[in-house]
């Protein structure tokens, strides 16, 4: 079959028209009849090597695909020959630029029928990105703002339409006209050209100072960085890119990790929720008189000695805690 | 009163005993006569500048206090004077190391029964941080694996106790022969010593290989930074100081916010769960068969001009999608 292969990592000069084997497909694969696939920035990422030490020379690329099942593996369930399908093929198999491609038939659907498979091709990838995110990671509820940097690109024009659709304000960064026009045509409420003003600066204005209750960053480096500012306290950040400054942040990236960040003291220095502190206080203490929850206490001191209770605890080899009696 | 101060931001030389007036609860404070103090690490943290914007000299630190309920302002409810109290005292008001100190009443609980105003007063702020980190952000469930980093620390044997008490297996790390005793006797169920062994290393072969479901970090720095590749795809790290190296991760912590990092290919990546995005994309193309969902085409290639569309796509400034057509 024809397929474009890259045959090393590198620049648009590694990507070869040529004839390559007919993949087989696994026991739970459907073997899918292109008919068409889409492009998006993890292709050329991967291109360029960024999953090295996963991917196998030559490759072929392409993770978008709408086509026609022609074969199956024994165990593959609820699909038959001629189905019109449409999914997201597997970052570290070969993908759709090709005629033909195996996909796990668990991750793949039928298409949407109103739509040919140019349409139904430029799917899978975004709308899996884009639901996850705010439907699975985030849970953005009806009412909540979000800000969605990028609105106008693959995943941020499916982002917009999904945010909107569970009922939440949308705020969205954009440059280009093009963009602008498409976002507030897919239903954003405020597009904030980044390029003329501060983007930090007008969410903090367009939320009374608040910040707005989810960011969903499709940009990151200086942007990822910049998007804590705007984001209220006890709010969540979803990014597809990440940080490029730490390396435990790609890691996290990789594993498709949540991170939280514990401020106890957030309800008390905001006024947010302080009772649920009370609450759990309360149930704490039934815990500690039914004998199923102990402090350790390694050391008190009087009031008068407070510093000397400091140093100890600034040697960060205290057991349990410290206890300061002052009366 | 008496209480001891911090004159300045600076070393345990800045704390003086001295006489300071008492403190006037407002409309829904407490009035509470202190018994019992604690110190925590944020202490010597506020002591030496933290929080320099948000602090005002001369200050009382102390964020955590056991005492007695004498008088209340007029909105409080479910107090009354005599009753016997513990509460984490505001970051950001004067704190417990004085014989008087005013709560939000909200904040503060009846303190447990059994035990005495010392041991109670070591309790909230390590509490409420181990139960937010744990049921709250991170949503520890039964037969999940904790890795509690510090498990002998403050935070980390309350810790402990919540985790066995949710059903979790617990691994926890730690050094000194008195706290890994300490973590055992609250039921740990695995103490590796990090300073003798590789944490990383060892929790991988504790999990077969998969990593732990969750990280609570009370450490910081270098095991915040390696935490990430001994929690499972799809995990959850929580942590209470977070990494040195960026300001932007800071700034998450002091507002308190959850960073999700969404990686679509995660699923068939691993193959976890890939059944989910089958169901995904199911949902999606019905959402378009019912006009409510669309994706942007703004150009399409033919295959033979794939390496075209990633050179527009690297320009980044795609709007939409870039469709390929393979037949």
């Amino acid at each position: 079959m024809r397929a474009v292969t890259a045959t090393d990592f590198g620049g648009t000069d590694v990507l070869e028209l040529c004839d390559v084997h007919m993949p087989i497909p696994g026991d739970q694969d459907l073997l899918v009849e292109v008919h068409s696939a889409a492009v998006n920035p993890v292709d050329f990422k991967i291109r360029r090597g960024a999953f090295r030490d996963r991917s196998q020379l030559p490759m072929v690329l392409g993770f978008d695909a709408s086509g026609v099942v022609c074969a199956m593996g024994q165990r593959v369930e609820g699909f038959k020959s001629g189905d019109e399908i449409y999914v997201s093929p597997s970052l570290v198999r070969n993908g759709s630029n090709a005629e033909y491609v195996c996909v796990d038939a668990r991750t793949a659907a039928r298409k949407p029928r109103c739509v040919d498979h140019m349409t139904a091709s430029a799917m899978p990838l975004a709308t899996l990105t884009a639901w996850e995110a705010l439907y699975e990671r985030t849970s953005l509820e009806r009412n909540e703002t979000v800000l969605i940097h990028a609105g106008g690109g693959g995943v941020g024009h499916i982002a917009i339409q999904l945010a909107k659709l569970k009922g939440a304000r949308v705020l969205i960064t954009a440059s280009r006209d093009e963009s602008i026009e498409l976002c507030l045509g897919y239903g954003a409420d405020v597009v904030i050209n980044y390029v003329e003003e501060d983007f930090v600066k007008r969410v903090l204005e367009l939320t009374n100072g608040r910040g707005c209750d989810v960011v969903f960053d499709c940009v990151g480096g200086e942007v990822f960085d910049r998007s804590p500012a705007c984001v209220a306290v006890n709010g969540r950040i979803v990014t597809i890119v990440g940080s490029s400054e730490s390396s435990a942040l790609r890691d996290l990236f990789v594993r498709n990790i949540t991170l939280h960040f514990e401020m106890m003291a957030a309800p008390t220095m905001y006024n947010i929720n302080p009772q649920k502190q009370g609450q759990i206080l309360h149930e704490a203490a039934k815990l500690v008189d039914d004998g199923k929850l102990a402090v350790h206490i390694s050391q008190a001191f009087p009031l008068v000695e407070l510093a000397e209770a400091h140093q100890l605890q600034e040697t960060e080899h205290v057991t349990g805690k410290i206890a300061i009696q002052v009366r």
